[in-house]
């Protein structure tokens, strides 16, 4: 808990060396120098901040309603509270520590940011969680009854998972919805929240956007189609799983 | 086999007439000299590139989902495997020999290449091969049942073709789905992959694409209507084929 924060020395852009003690990065646009290992630099606030922007582009979620983190070492990236995601700004980036949780840039981070390092800890192979609101992965995620199986196409075992699971609904920001998406993403890579959206991880973001991308795609399929549906049979999916993931 | 690969003797851009064996053109973006009819430039690669992302533009595919390819003589350009056609970088295209299939420039095309060559190869009329994943028309290709036409405007018959097929269900990159495809695109310009998604062919980009775009609008209508639909009747087709297509 002492351990000093690399956000708190820093040298501003063109001062020429100057240190500035506590001042907001972000806001005043100061470059710095962290002396930890795997250091998050101006370079990953600019890659974090371009994904945002893409996730929005592809209307994967709308103002204030998704949220996205990013490992770095032991630190995460993370949205902040109320940003709006498509549109986010580096002032509105938090860093926090990964294992307890503390604020080091001094950003307050999205209010689910419980579910986004948990499953980062558990998830030694992930190092992106994008919480999203897409139209069609949302119309599912607050249906009564669910279709019986996404799997429409050869993306969905690929790339989303051959099952994608409903955590029941928590109240958003809650404990209980963390513990909740935590445990089901030990499992899986994308996952409903009932009467909420939908949670995918990935090894970078290339790979947590597909994932989002493909499950779009699936919904659409499900709630365009209604019950004229031809999904793959379990050999199908058997087959797929054997040579596209060595399962 | 013996065959010189033309990729293989490169004159460097700005290297004076320097010989650089077995460079990466795409790479190290270098300019080269074919020794070839109908030779492969850089203005070819852009075209494509730019092709491409147009096909994303116009939400066709999305991420690693669809694939492209151009011939030009005795050769093929092709989006490589596990490339996003949306954002396709000139390091991810292969260049293919038609005839046989080989590798020319170090890079590995689609798993989707045996419909692409099969296709080419079938079709003199043709150089160019889009398979995508549309929104509605994937809806479509994922039903259990299929609308009885899609001539719902003129555009269908008279530029994606009065009947459109579907092949049957074989796996993403099997030598079976190769061969269904190659089959049915031999009367088509066209086609359904069930649980999968869409292939067309054109004499260029621009025909390639009106298809790609005018299959989707028509998919749109079957799937926003429903059974409300009032598609044309057999002598209307008659009479748009007769006189704009001569048939």
């Amino acid at each position: 808990m002492t351990r000093k924060n690399p956000f708190f020395e820093i040298k501003t852009a063109r001062g020429g060396g100057k240190t500035s003690k506590g001042c907001n990065i972000r806001l005043f646009g100061c470059s710095f120098e962290s002396k930890y290992k795997d250091m998050i630099t101006e370079k990953h606030f600019e890659e974090f901040i371009n994904f945002a922007h893409k996730v929005g582009d592809a209307n994967l979620t709308v103002c204030s309603s998704g949220n996205l983190s990013w490992r770095i070492g032991n630190e995460v990236l993370i949205s902040g509270t109320g940003s709006w995601v498509p549109e986010i700004t580096e002032d509105k980036v938090a860093v926090l520590n990964l294992e307890d949780g503390r604020m080091l840039n001094g950003v307050r981070p999205s209010m689910e940011h419980g579910f986004h390092l948990g499953v980062l800890r558990e998830r030694k192979d992930v190092d992106v969680v994008l919480h999203f609101q897409s139209p069609y992965a949302t119309a599912i995620a607050c249906r009564k009854v669910m279709p019986a199986t996404f799997n429409f196409t050869a993306e969905v075992p690929c790339h989303v998972g051959d099952s994608i699971p409903m955590v029941p609904y928590y109240r958003p920001g809650s404990e209980e919805l963390a513990k909740g998406v935590t445990q089901a993403m030990k499992e899986h890579n994308s996952i409903f929240l009932a009467k909420h959206g939908q949670v995918v991880c990935g090894k970078d973001f290339a790979q947590a956007f597909e994932r989002a991308m493909f499950m779009e795609m699936a919904c659409r399929i499900a709630v365009l189609n209604g019950d004229n549906l031809n999904p793959f049979t379990d050999e199908q999916v058997q087959e797929i799983n054997k040579v596209f993931l060595g399962k």
